[in-house]
């Protein structure tokens, strides 16, 4: 089995948003993926684009994302934060996961970023586990609050 | 008492880090601000910038301060992030933090956002009273994972 990794294109949005809609079932939250493919599309690929993602493919066919992008902290400067990083159900345990995580952790290295944030829900074991492989802090305490307008 | 708010400014990045400073003991972590007044300053004001802000000053003085920058969220599109929202001390209580938190929600309407998120210390229970008034989303569950670069 070969996994090619490569940079995600504009044409991919549709599986990407596949991927996304299969992590929001897997996190009991099917319903709170409310974002249109126009609007996900153009905040990738339009003008003053957003998000960036790696796609893990095995024969033609992605298997698995890392969606990030570049986030502010005040008090360690710019970080690469990484959104989503998804594995679909059946690729699952075959390093995919690994290899993309490892892609973008490179990625923040490389572009002189002081570290890497994500989030994960405390209940998910699986994922908490392979984090802490990298000596990753995971901090409790924190609430995330947001307000929403539609 | 007359509070003005307007966009911060290159030449207001020294009075801002000191705000930061000030909430990161508030916040008993004063040693982990480790960002440097030349990163922060490039990261606001340089090529290609990450944070804006909005400062609240009383005779011309910066008092208060919000920070944020866009983020991305696969379910929901953009939404702005309030990454600081900081009154100083001795001006708590006198409405400056109501009106900042106002005017990066409205930016956050203007900008055509999904919304706006933040986070909360669990233990932070003013601030958490404060953001029950907007109806906020304030959501447990989530741990923040992180590795550093340096």
């Amino acid at each position: 089995m070969e996994v090619q990794l490569r940079k995600a294109q504009r044409e991919d949005c549709s599986r990407l948003l596949e991927l996304i809609k299969e992590l929001a079932e897997y996190e009991k939250a099917p319903d709170e993926v409310t974002v249109s493919m126009d609007e996900f599309e153009s905040a990738g690929f339009g003008t003053d684009p957003v998000w960036e993602a790696y796609v893990a493919e095995i024969d033609g066919r992605i298997e698995g994302m890392a969606l990030y992008y570049v986030r502010y902290s005040t008090w360690k400067g710019r970080r690469l934060y990484l959104e989503d990083i998804i594995v679909t159900k059946n690729r699952r345990g075959q390093g995919l996961g690994k290899l993309l995580f490892d892609k973008v952790l490179d990625l923040s290295k490389e572009k002189g970023y002081s570290g890497m944030v994500w989030q994960v829900l405390d209940w998910n074991e699986p994922a908490i586990n392979f984090y802490k492989k990298y000596n990753a802090t995971i901090e409790d305490g924190w609430l995330n609050a947001s307000v929403s307008h539609n």
